[in-house]
């Protein structure tokens, strides 16, 4: 990564833009890319560095190159240190990798904020895609992917015609012809404004909500009830989360938002939603980490009560980063070979995906055929009819 | 069930013989069987009762008549109102179905204790043996399913010719021309002095040690970290256990082979075995209830330390009865197409089956295949091999 | 209990008026009182037959009288039955104690609505204040005890000058002449219009809200950690509650109420209220069972962050109901002997006392020196003041 | 701490000595110690730096210097590095405190090893008490404190008449005149073979195990089940340990140790011990952390089953090393006045103590109750026998 643009290969690198770059899902996904493709630490986390990805023609982690857009500012060798300090990151890796932080930091540019923003939208969209597009004529890139990992913006209410921020750089990112992948919850894509400009795209896209715990967990444990026909009465939930994320997520419109994919989960698998709700709390004292408790009420045989508990303890940032990383490769390659639009294929990394099945074996079966299609030499074009 | 044997469609009627009849797990399966044919009760926990296995040419379940051998005394009837007390049946259904109980009642005959019985191996083999066929003939069965629902006897010495006595009774299944299940950890088939005899049998024949709780979640959760590249360090467990089960697998010889079936699982689906211990306690407080805590602790991206803890509540009578139902009619159907031998296709329902794969999402799979086989009109004979 | 009226001992008999006699925790309380005075159950949970208090002079369990006021209707002994069936009673116990369920049947009066009644306060009172007035009559009672186990009811507006219902029972309560315990969050005897009827009522009265569960382990822990200096930094808890309560307390105004009370513990025992937010949900299909699941992130030597976890399962109304037959004794016997007022002392069975200590060592303390002033022959008069 | 010794004020200072001075806890409790005495951490953890103590005349955190035998090597400021790797301290801690881990470092003696050692027992006790009186002399100590935090050796065979180690450094505490403190489960001074020499002694001791987790909690759970009169029918739990104690207790013989004290804690609260087992796993993949997990199987009101579960979730030498800050405050503080002999108001600290109540809140009240008398100017001498 971060080779200087006229180094002979730079056909072969590609670009990772990302929105909320300075956020610590970024910071980990750059120091995290680094440490691994310098060897630092073993690539734990990332599915693409598993033999069946082998053959799949992803690019390199090498070959990644790093920028993207932030409201924030705050340097990012600055950002892991503090990701350091709150034992997020290993304490001597920020300093081992500083010169690939201070390369992405040099190529983050500000964000917009809509609301305060006296420009229209077309004015921004096309500002934010110019960035974008200066970033790879500058590195002379193959291409480059858009990733969402900014914290997690209100649902937008149905009847406001403006595009919230997420969409704005959503649009951005087709303007630029890259690949986009949103991993929260917020609207990126999902905007009726902005179909028609994605369906013309020519460039694939995935989404949304990356699953990284509870929903994680609900996607292999809810099949399981169900292939047993053991009878789900109750699905209740509270996740706890510190950092940002939780912030944002207190906002009841940005939960409601998220807890759309959870239930999406259960009724997809169920067949119906059970009783239950699901809390997400703002509790800032736990820092990056998240816990979510799980109670779900059952009856087996005869109607018996029986009752299945689960803690998922993590750090929402190391579960995030390598699959961020893993969507990018994958999307990159897609684009390389042809795909274009949604890319059902990709379900295994999202509470919402864009179709295909709702179980996560099942969801990882469809990637790993995802990855095989991927290896063929010259895919005869855009099949994505088919694949749904 | 239990229609008398001179009706016209005796010839349709299957047999369930269960070894340990007067145990919990067989008194609920009686029951529960008497009570969801008549529809007293929907067949939660019946995976042969879901949409999948409708063309499959399962034996209905008004058509099993059960028997079986037991060294205990106690009518049936009096065990499911104690297990009604208890609270593991609903109270008013032991009396709902007191007919069912008293024919099944009528059909247990002694059991063996091989160590303080004066007949030899093959005199003791052949009387369990006449049991059964008296069973059959009596009722003018189509066939008979033998199934080990008896305590968990302790892991026999390795170098003790003598057959334990599940070895006994499976023995004595295979002569009666039976197909066989063995729902417990005990030895049964898996005794060397029974290869031969297995090989030679012309009979489908499943085990072992029914799936039903800590090795169920097991099977969901560590595919989910293999797929997602998490790396397990250690997978802890404790199981609290009242009832017959607790008290046998207090015997470190029993609870050796029950654990052997636990870290299977976790071999077969992560590739190696973490770090960490299973206990099995003997906790007599809580009766027919079992709970099973389950701590593991991964790394993701980074070396991150996070930790995932399940807590299961089950009844273990209600968790293991619908399956030794389904097992029963699977077998049957089986044995009644012309499958015989070891049956790799039924590894959803057990600890340490007999091949096939191991994530649970997989055995479910191969489940499906094998109830599309058994629907077909005439099998063309037995493709174990091709199975496998 | 429920002896003819004209029995020689009648004047050392003593009523229990229950608001909501035929709610679960009522039933149960009832049922229980039966089966426990008749030597049918030991008496479990019910602290005031332990031997410190055996000197205390308290009323027989068998002397105790029922009945009640209920909007509701329903008889007495089918709700029993139901929660039999339920689990939450033995479920031969309903038929055992059928006579006194009758008994009690047969004295609850229908309960009011205010906001469906055309009558004016003065005249509810009066009425409501008649039938428990007509019941001591009947019977010759020494004394009665009104309790409130009512379903919670919304916390009033600040600004609506009106008694909500649970306030028109207490007040109907005092003008009987009769001890009050409000078991519930709901206004009760706490309302400003209230307050200078209570001061001269010259009964004793306690309150509010029962600490079953949750709070109850609150009361425990929260100490702990302030006597070992460790530095709770966040609280958070969820329950999940079926039953009549779980949707009371889904209204967010019931919720309010209740939830002061489990502020209130963390704050009297920790200095300070932590992060950390407090939900109750409404999940039917656990019936009358409640999960509270409490999560307590704190900060050891030199800032190191740790979490206790903590998940109770329990029956709200076997909770409940012999803390209420306690209460009855208690205040009965303060009645008895002079004692008038608020009673700090019994602070160790509500989440919101009126007053004294907070932790429940220190409340259990409490409790103990008042039941040996309980025992003394004459005390000297009201000692509120000191005691508090 | 670690003045030179020729200050003015050095008969104010106090030794510490640790035995198994290079393990995670007395590194903790050097850097600890350190850290808390220079303002860089707040005294969180250290019950002796609350109010109630202020009187108490304890020796300043300041004033305290350390020394100590441990049969490994490896200097402490590398152990301290160490340990902040594996975030058991915050990670710029060790390098700020690096003066005083070098101080102690020079400090420490080897310890011995009794089994390949030829000589015989009196002189190991002179050889290690030399070490004590060196240090002491040389640093013109007012008095030091024994500490032992080394692992826990297993339990001496009954029949076994020679000293096991800790019971070595035990005697030579006493023969240096030295308080002491037994942290752990070891034998220490509660061999048959010492009672005369302690009794005889004249300084204060006090022991043993250490309390700082799972019996913590059923310090305070266990008697509230016993004053609410629920009946706990099992207590159940699994302690996950990595680090050092972890495989220490792998060994049967230590954990049957550890578990004498767990299981007094609940015959001590409850009058009797319930079903169940403790068991003690030695998972080395969580380094310094550890998990236990509690299941309470109780009965409420009619026999009604619950269940109470607790996870604590904590970092061994964080929890332990405060409260060996406090205990060497406290029997310091008592030599001073010329306190003698076992220390029963010291049980709070322990799983073992030596006498004294068996409730946490009870013991808390007995260690405020001893934090008074230590500030009494003058004390008239032992008292011991009164305080018991």
């Amino acid at each position: 990564m971060s080779l200087p643009a006229d180094t002979p290969d730079s056909e072969h690198r590609t670009g990772v833009w990302l929105i909320g770059a300075r956020g610590s899902v970024a910071t980990t996904v750059v120091t995290g890319c680094a440490a691994t493709a310098s060897g630092l630490h073993p690539p734990t986390g990332l599915v693409t560095e598993t033999p069946p990805f082998a053959g799949s023609g992803l690019p390199a982690l090498s070959s990644l190159v790093f920028g993207g857009h932030d409201t924030a500012n705050g340097p990012l060798p600055k950002r892991a240190e503090e990701l350091a300090g709150a034992g997020v990151l290993p304490h001597d890796l920020p300093s081992a990798v500083r010169d690939e932080l201070r390369a992405a930091d040099a190529e983050i540019r500000p964000g917009v904020r809509p609301g305060d923003d006296t420009r229209g939208e077309p004015e921004l969209v096309a500002a934010l895609s110019a960035d974008i597009e200066d970033f790879v004529r500058r590195h002379r890139l193959a291409r480059a992917v858009v990733v969402n990992v900014a914290s997690t913006e209100p649902a937008p209410a149905a009847t406001d015609p403006r595009l919230p921020a997420s969409s704005l750089y959503a649009a951005a990112a087709l303007r630029a012809g890259c690949g986009y992948v949103n991993f929260t919850p917020s609207t990126g894509l999902h905007h009726p404004g902005l179909a028609d400009t994605a369906a013309a795209s020519g460039v694939p896209y995935a989404g949304r909500d990356g699953k990284t715990g509870q929903t994680l967990l609900r996607a292999v444990l809810a099949p399981m009830f169900a292939q047993r026909a053991l009878a789900v009465r109750a699905w209740s939930g509270t996740n706890l989360l510190g950092g940002g994320d939780g912030a944002a997520l207190a906002d009841p419109g940005a939960a409601a938002a998220k807890n759309a994919g959870k239930d999406r989960v259960l009724h997809d698998n169920l067949g119906s939603v059970p009783q239950g709700e699901v809390h997400i709390d703002d509790v800032p004292a736990l820092g990056d980490w998240k816990t979510a408790w799980d109670h779900v009420a059952f009856e087996g045989f005869l109607g018996t009560r029986m009752v299945l508990q689960t803690i998922w303890q993590g750090c929402d940032s190391a579960l995030a980063a390598p699959l961020v990383l893993d969507l990018v490769r994958l999307v990159a390659r897609a684009h390389e070979v042809g795909l274009t639009g949604p890319r059902p294929e990709l379900g295994f990394y999202f509470k919402d995906p864009d179709g295909g099945p709702s179980a996560l074996a099942e969801q990882y079966g469809a990637l790993l055929d995802f990855a095989g299609r991927l290896g063929d030499d010259r895919p005869a074009g855009n099949d994505t009819e088919e694949a749904r």
